[in-house]
């Protein structure tokens, strides 16, 4: 229990985009609570962004501000820099190094900046006794982090991972519900603002990745290399995919997950075939999903918004109040900080099933030289799915959909590969995996 | 970041059930990874229960054995008193109490305690500076305590509940996927050891209503008081039931609920209905489930298991781990500790949408007097269910059912009262909330 203190903590912003308006928000909106909690003030005494005019919606009064961000680091009357710039380098990397080197408290929303360089930020945070908490980096509106370093810190974890993106959780959902292609509702969603005008960090998985490497190192314990990190993005998925699922009883996601399995450490982002009667396959649109299976507490899953002003502002603000506290906790969980990261092994160490989506000849023999491909390949199937063809002079292709069965993740990539390389096989195939556990 | 230190966390277990033999088993099974996570040893150094020659798959040698448990207390080489006895009173109080007062941290799974005497040992807590966590009081494989005391500590939370028994779940589900009635499901339930052979605390709602005090009181700053508390069990739900909703295209669930109204604090333990898509009606069998809603984060999910040797363990020892790290919170979250505690305003002061189950006369006529009972009583109906009748000359009434729009609770319950004195309605209407939010 912290000894209760009255002189306030003392907190320097960098970036004032909507997280940073939003925490200056939510700590006036909720002070008396926040202190209560907290059992001191959290005071904003300087801030640090690239226009000084800009109207945000809060007031700047009486706050020092820095046209470097980089400068709140050296302020003496700064206790805590919020770093909310954003980016793995650049100013944001920068900033979080000097004031970790002053000995200052760092909180964060910054994924792709502790995917990146967490291992050597932990260093510095141990070597100079400066918290470093980045709870808003993963789902803000999920206490993800919190829950896998404190909640679950007496288990061995199995995995970890889930619905780590909005932005591709809000298309797949209305690909399913209206039918319309990806390249269409990615429009739509532009326009409505749920995806970027430049989407590829979204839609590509790397913030999935980012999200998903974070979490893989604090469940076990290490910072792991985040290139080890297979990703796979959701610009591939047709709306025949998403109804084909459907017809076969699934639901598609885009899954960051990663497990300690026989080869090791196990962490991939790809578009998955989920049962439609799992809990994830029911978290739609924009919100988030984190699952954690322990070995002890079995199995766990949060759902939550993921984004946003108000979400992101309390996963700061909650790292803050630990602060005030007296709470923290090291970088990835352990006492002792090591610079030797867990690396992935590489995808075709592991094991899957897969949904193979072919356009193939529609003619006899056609099904039987694909099924001698996947035979030979030691790849065995359990279902096939052919839809009624439309005859069409024009397009003499018509779907071929295969579902195997349990098999290795190099037979089925060897079988593909394979199968790409038949004539009767227009289009690469569409392979998306299975995820039924 | 709390210093490292070589020196071990000294535990005294009362308590050696369940949850007591799981937890001995986890300190020992996952010894190097707790020991990494707290930066010391956890070591259990004393224990007490009330059959010293009982096999109970775990090693006592070497540990200190009290007979009474309250000796603990007393034990200098006792860091920390691990209650897992039970029971709001006896043993249990009175060990926690004197473990307090002699400014030992404890730990506790004990739901009941904490809900009944928690503003009291929150200010011996306070007063002798001795941290007393109950992770597992609440849904043990859900870290709940800790999303709502910390991850959402600097949201203003407009309400907490959820599914928070496991064996009134798990009888529901079973109820709505087989046709069983109540009674047929509890005593499979019994052979199972998903029910108690008394199950009272658990189907008539107070195990669910110790849980929803504590979340409460969480939620809000301040103790719950108990008895305030409106607690209904699941008794009186029928197969019928389960059916008609299921047609009305609702599934029933236990819900503790408890937000902050216009009347002041609402908390209630009751059957509801809730929409079939909603992602608490997909939360089946012995799981539970925790919903907490911030202004500002929005709604968050917790779905995990609520019981058992494994999840409580791991509840109990993470907060162990957190007492290690130095890392603790005062009682009810917030700094000063009050005995003040905050009264739920009475059921009658609310508001809902309710579901009526009647069994009336099957003649002309009968649907208009019941409607003009709802009518005067200012209670407006949605709509009307009447399964066609089954012609029985023995059993000449039929079951009817009524939806209500969102009407004040009083108004409802005078209809209520005012339609079972009806000479045309047998047996006692059932009455079940819709919580379609």
């Amino acid at each position: 229990m912290s000894a209760s203190t009255s002189s306030p903590l003392r907190l320097g912003i960098a970036g004032l985009g909507t997280v940073g308006a939003g925490v200056i928000k939510l700590l006036e909106t909720n002070k008396d609570l926040i202190t209560a909690r907290a059992g001191r003030a959290l005071q904003v005494v300087a801030v640090s962004a690239r226009n000084r005019t800009q109207d945000r919606g809060v007031s700047l009064e009486g706050l020092r501000w820095y046209d470097n961000a980089i400068d709140l680091a050296a302020d003496p009357e700064v206790d805590v820099v919020v770093e909310l710039i954003g980016g793995a380098e650049g100013p944001a990397r920068a900033l979080v190094e000097a004031a970790l080197a002053a000995g200052k408290a760092v909180v964060t929303a910054n994924k792709a900046l502790i995917a990146l360089h967490g291992a050597a930020l932990a260093q510095s945070s141990a070597a100079n006794t400066a918290p470093l908490l980045y709870e808003a980096a993963v789902a803000g509106g999920i206490p993800a982090i919190k829950t896998v370093r404190e909640g679950l810190a007496a288990d061995r974890l199995l995995r970890i991972g889930g619905i780590l993106n909005g932005t591709c959780n809000y298309i797949l959902t209305v690909m399913r519900e209206t039918g319309k292609d990806f390249a269409t509702v990615l429009a739509d969603a532009q326009k409505l603002g749920y995806a970027e005008a430049d989407p590829s960090t979204d839609i590509d998985g790397w913030d999935a990745a980012h999200k998903l490497a974070i979490l893989a190192g604090l469940a076990f314990g290490r910072p792991v290399a985040f290139e080890s990190v297979h990703v796979e993005g959701i610009r591939h998925i047709g709306a025949a995919d998403l109804d084909f699922a459907r017809k076969l009883g699934y639901r598609i996601k885009l899954l960051g997950l990663a497990r300690m399995g026989d080869a090791g450490l196990e962490a991939r982002v790809t578009p998955c075939l989920v049962p439609e009667d799992a809990p994830i396959a029911q978290v739609d649109g924009v919100f988030n999903a984190v699952v954690a299976e322990g070995a002890f507490a079995g199995r766990l899953m949060i759902e939550g918004r993921g984004a946003g002003e108000g979400p992101t502002a309390t996963a700061v603000t909650a790292d803050l109040i630990d602060i005030a506290r007296g709470n923290t906790i090291p970088v990835w969980g352990v006492q002792s900080a090591t610079t030797e990261v867990l690396r992935a092994c590489p995808l075709s160490a592991g094991k899957g099933a897969f949904y193979l989506r072919l356009r193939v000849e529609d003619r006899p023999g056609v099904i039987a030289d694909i099924t001698a491909v996947l035979r030979d390949c030691g790849v065995s199937l359990r279902s096939m799915l052919q839809p009624t063809p439309v005859r069409n002079e024009t397009a003499p292709h018509v779907p071929l959909i295969l579902v195997t069965h349990q098999t290795s993740e190099a037979a089925m990539q060897d079988a593909v590969a394979r199968i790409d390389t038949l004539s009767v096989v227009a289009d690469t195939p569409v392979v998306i995996r299975i995820e039924t556990d």
